[in-house]
């Protein structure tokens, strides 16, 4: 029998996906199982795009551009970019097989197998996972959860740069951490970038979901670093349409276009009758991301004031995306984790949440954390976290 | 100003797309072009895939499992490949975005860095890119036009086998001869396999375009190498769905498909609405599949015709997939292909060809040859291959 590749033997499991079938065999059993592992949100996609699908008139289904059709692209650039005060030409923007490819293929353009790019810790599980496939080295810088994950010093920047760093990787708003980085944090990232010579690829697939006063700050506007910056994008979280696939890549650098257009290009196009529902969401109105705000503070606020007031849990408030890292009273949340969905029942129902130390590279790190992604409605979380408590009690007698 | 990767900068662009700009400048001018460059075909989908996608009730779009929907898995499994005589499980498909992924994925979980994969030569373009992405070097066995491209002998694999190749990777029928591989010849690469461990990568995308009698013979039923055999599949040219970016990989091999599963949780899910037409499609009856081979038939019969009467032009007769490789009486086929976009018109119109010298990797080999998609009706084919005719009088008087 063959062997298989070392890559494909070391690859790890998803960590957010990994408990699984343990979710399914308790709902087997009747067991209402609360999701709140995943950012897999109930909220309406725009109705707009709901009616481009139903206006799409198809005899069968050709590839498109391998950058995504022109009328997409041209849309993205006004009915979009434009009013977030990002200026761009169709020229500076490829559609991509959702934000995942899109950071897939970033990594690839700024990274050789063994060079190393510089990412925030805790990040985003599937930055490890890309990297990792392509033989790229993932360099953490440490942020903490008792200082609200705050942005880490340059110092600390300099601290892991070596002559194979070619990149930073940040997420902002922040998955898993829903911090938000300011105007500021931008900045300082954006000028050790330019002394390093780095790229920045700054994935902003959650800037719709920020609950502060300032508005949201694009990489892609730092003065100066026009050629560093490979801005990540996705319409999943923004329209609710995680499964249409459809992301992109916006850079002012003409060279990381054309290099993303030759990856681009092997894998043909990205899916049609999602670019078709992405056109139609462009025209949602504004009060459809005001409305989703509200949704989602509302959700935040109950959310966080649940845990922090359940006995030995903390988590710091977070200011944007749908995510929070909770610390919890127990030695390993993983363990935890997988008992609420295996042994736990209040009333036949369960709670499942990720365990957070897959977020981390770091080892010894987050084994105390879960993420949770307050997703549902809030009559909803209000049971779930009900579920979460008692679960809690009960494992910590068990 | 940051350096790419040298993987980004030495990528080759893809050769079937590179001459577009070309051939949007023609049409810009208003010319007609006729599109035999691309395997993009005008056959209507079948009813049942339209009208799953018009019965689709949208409200927002979830994620699928990483593998796509059980439901998918299953309809594939019970409707198709049952029907098509390969017994598979559920648990031995995972649906892919595309079977330009299931590619990738595939040499991913065969080859490391370094390794080897052997393509018989002309091979799908693409092979070389995906390996080329994962740092895996292509090993070409060649064939011969004058030969009709038949599989090559044995000897010939053993002649390019190292310590360190890992798989055979083929696509029967081919792409780009539209070679058909019999079951003999199956057998033959499959004792290879079995005899130095290799995986065997079966591309199937054009099984259900084959013009012999002999019904078409899946790797995966060749007896005793069920432990190898990786098959890739799309649904792309078998329901002219190309643009829903739908494929799978079916594997006997557990470990095989855990390692794949770990790959595709990384990019989260295959396109859903892609799911969608395609669960769809699958209800098509028999009658779609005998009227489309038909259709084929006539298109490949006209084509070769007139092209082998063209005067110093040769191709032989393809058995299978809906392209032929022609050879011309030119030194560069990408001169003449490029030619016929910028300055040959007749009334108006020209052919846009795909120049093979990017099937193959052995320096020098396809140079006067070109690539053919014989995807249009015969009418639009005949006034095609008029055009191309006095296209090459008047290129060689030029």
């Amino acid at each position: 029998m063959p062997h298989l590749s070392n890559k494909a033997v070391q690859i790890p499991a998803s960590a957010i996906r990994k408990l699984t079938p343990f979710a399914n065999a308790a709902k087997r059993e009747g067991v209402k199982v609360y999701h709140l592992n995943i950012g897999a949100p109930d909220i309406k996609s725009p109705r707009s795009a709901v009616d481009a699908l139903r206006n799409f008139h198809m005899e069968y289904l050709p590839y498109s551009d391998s950058a995504g059709t022109l009328e997409l692209r041209r849309a993205l650039v006004e009915k979009y970019y434009r009013k977030i005060g990002v200026q761009i030409s169709t020229d500076e923007i490829l559609v991509n097989t959702a934000g995942s490819e899109a950071v897939d293929f970033a990594v690839q353009t700024c990274c050789d197998a063994g060079d190393e790019v510089i990412v925030i810790e805790p990040y985003y599980t599937n930055y490890f996972s890309f990297a990792f496939q392509n033989g790229i080295i993932v360099k953490p810088v440490h942020t903490d959860i008792r200082d609200g994950f705050k942005v880490p010093s340059i110092e600390a920047f300099e601290a892991v740069c070596t002559p194979r760093t070619r990149a930073v990787l940040l997420c902002n708003p922040g998955n898993p951490t829903g911090v938000v980085y300011s105007r500021e944090d931008m900045l300082r990232i954006g000028e050790f970038c330019r002394r390093h010579d780095l790229f920045l690829i700054s994935d902003e697939v959650y800037r719709e979901f920020c609950y502060c006063d300032e508005p949201h700050f694009s990489a892609l506007n730092i003065p100066g670093l026009e050629q560093n910056v490979i801005m990540v994008d996705s319409v999943s979280k923004r329209y609710n349409l995680c499964g249409a696939r459809i992301g992109c890549t916006v850079s002012h650098n003409a060279e990381v276009i054309a290099a993303i257009t030759k990856l681009a290009q092997a894998r043909l196009c990205p899916p049609v009758l999602g670019q078709v529902v992405t056109l139609g969401a462009l025209d949602a109105p504004q009060s459809y991301f005001d409305s989703t705000r509200e949704e989602y503070i509302r959700r935040r606020d109950f959310t966080l004031a649940a845990l922090n007031r359940m006995e030995g849990v903390f988590s710091p408030v977070p200011g944007g995306a749908f995510y929070t890292i909770a610390e919890l009273p127990v030695d390993s949340s993983e363990d935890f984790a997988r008992w609420m969905l295996t042994d736990f029942r209040l009333d036949s129902q369960t709670v499942m949440v990720t365990p957070a130390a897959s977020f981390y590279c770091t080892p010894g790190e987050g084994l105390k954390q879960i993420r949770i992604a307050y997703v549902l409605e809030v009559p909803e979380l209000e049971k779930a976290m009900q579920v979460l408590e008692a679960g809690l009690k009960a494992y910590r007698e068990r």
